[in-house]
């Protein structure tokens, strides 16, 4: 099965043979193996010097909640920056503990712009923290984290990074984007399999959060002090997760860094729209805002196409898609990250052509064949 | 590595043969995958009449909490029934969002009398939910879940009981011992590996706590409505580790079901008590009360027992154990769940009788021998 999906993915064979075996949680040899992981994350946003990487069982929402609930204070209040489903999920997470302060919302189409950040912020001086969606999974999108950290930084206010499915696909410098936290999962771009998420966290900040989480599981500050304490997980970490972590990212050193995977990503992402506009789909989302994570395609005009019958046409030869997300426009998506390249892109649009030739239309919304619905 | 440890533990080949293989998150193979699981555990507990299983993603102790935020009303007030680390812990996420009602701590020795929940729920008409920790992983205690389940339904509350190491190890027929929420763990005596927890809960109840979690990740009625929708997990679920239980369930089923396993279970920990009194070591718990999950045993007098070395000479021989938790004695523990029998603690028992004898200590604590320090 060729996973064209934003996480779980398409693995490397490697990375799930290294979850072939058992391991002690609390054996010096899984703490030696998770502490490693801990330490790469922290140099892959070359943020070792400043700040602290917090990994936590679950997905990446749980991390995301653990940082909205740890970093932001009791007494705080964050602005949500929200052009998607994963803005909207943190505007939630916010206000049931009451510490929402503000939501500036954009289109899903549209990127959020720095000046507007600049400006909310300076309209309500009691927002304390931003929290920012840096690839939209919803649409694709790719905000620009560089200068909205730039301009929170301006503004004396903190933020935190949704970098779910950005992490490890495009690269991140913390020392020119100033984040208070950065969040990632295993199974994006960094390939692995779920079952964690992390949060880089600034180490100056999250040392007086012990007393913000309303949550214990998610409480970031006492997972951190845990390892502090000895260098293990508070509760139960998922091991076999963390060893298929630690062998993706040897994986990631091996292709040459997050550079290396950004530049294989936009290869797939380039090759995989050229292909689909080809058979006659729109992308959702304008190419300068396009991350090469996963693509919004418009469902075609017309009544030939279903997307049940797409999905599984695709899945009978071994291609699984992803339906969309959009609020209003209907849509699909197909992810180009994973352990595919070009090989596999041509074999996933091979089969969209065979299903387009199926339906009559040869170039389906340009010239619609006569056996077309 | 054999891993005589109370979950993470030693898994089958074939468990962890399932891990083998990428599965879409949202493709109707890990659907019916995912749902599968979700039957079989309602069943196990004989509840599918009147509950219902939501797995969660983190560890169980996530579990426990989404309960406790989840099944406990806003307007609530929990009892937390505790003699261990992990009945303090139920305190803990309860006093977090102000439902902690009251606490009836016993000693990490003894079990929680029936009747003394009784008289605390009489003593208190504000306590509407209660919690039991069926077995205390501290120390290896298993708490008389029947009696207390009857009294606590005797007095019209509510009890939820982290079943975490007992599930899968010890039968639990929730027809005899009714509870409002059952919470295990895929990695203990069912033998998966960790990533995920589940909660067996009575959909009477669980229907009307949409407003009662404060967070959206621990939420268990929004986890519930999701997989009602649309038979999906809400968040990214950990396929392997699903894949995982899926394989492991299927071979408690071919053990003969939790019946055959809990004799299994029993075999080993009367095997692992007999053999380490051989060698001198007194278990902590009286047999009366020991659940056949892990074993705690007293530090022996004399200086010439250090545990790190201990700890040390038997992992060199491919043997886990694990440190003691109590919270004034100190103690080592050894688990005796897992994919396991005579042979693996026979192996375990050697490598003790081999440090002892390399100690001089031919018995300790009864005949100590000369070169004792």
């Amino acid at each position: 099965m060729l996973l064209l999906t934003p996480g779980p993915l398409t693995t490397s064979d490697r990375t799930r043979a290294a979850m072939g075996r058992d391991w002690g949680s609390r054996d010096p040899e899984f703490i030696a193996l998770s502490e490693h992981v801990r330490g790469r994350l922290a140099a892959l946003a070359c943020a070792t010097d400043t700040h602290v990487t917090v990994p936590l069982q679950g997905s990446g929402t749980f991390a995301v909640e653990a940082s909205v609930q740890t970093l932001v204070p009791r007494d705080g209040r964050l602005l949500v920056l929200v052009n998607g489903a994963y803005g909207r999920r943190i505007t939630d997470m916010a206000a049931r503990i009451g510490r929402l302060g503000a939501v500036l919302e954009v289109a899903e189409d549209q990127p959020v712009s720095p000046t507007a950040v600049r400006d909310a912020l300076a309209a309500d001086p009691a927002l304390t923290d931003v929290a920012l969606v840096h690839c939209e999974t919803t649409s694709g999108l790719l905000n620009k984290l560089e200068p909205i950290a730039a301009m929170v930084r301006a503004a004396g206010r903190r933020l935190i990074v949704d970098a779910m499915s950005s992490f490890g696909a495009v690269p991140i410098d913390l020392r020119v984007a100033p984040c208070t936290a950065l969040i990632g999962s295993a199974n994006k771009g960094l390939e692995g399999v779920p079952g964690m998420g992390f949060v880089i966290a600034e180490a100056a900040h999250l040392a007086g959060c012990g007393n913000n989480a309303v949550s214990l599981s998610l409480d970031l500050y006492a997972q951190w002090r845990g390892f502090a304490a000895n260098r293990q997980w508070r509760f139960t970490p998922p091991v076999q997760v963390v060893a298929a972590q630690a062998a993706a990212l040897d994986q990631l050193d091996e292709e040459g860094g997050v550079a290396a995977r950004h530049a294989r990503y936009q290869g797939n992402c380039a090759m995989l729209i050229a292909g689909m506009r080809a058979h006659g789909f729109v992308p959702y989302i304008d190419a300068a805002h396009q991350a090469p994570v996963i693509v919004t395609f418009q469902i075609p005009p017309g009544s030939w196409f279903d997307f049940a019958r797409f999905y599984d046409f695709l899945a009978s030869r071994g291609v699984l898609i992803y339906p969309g997300k959009l609020t209003r426009e209907p849509s699909f998506r197909i992810g180009c990250i994973g352990a595919i390249g070009a090989a596999e892109i041509e074999r996933a649009l091979q089969a969209v052509g065979q299903f387009v030739a199926g339906q009559g239309q040869g170039r389906p919304g340009l010239c619609p064949g006569p056996a077309g619905a």
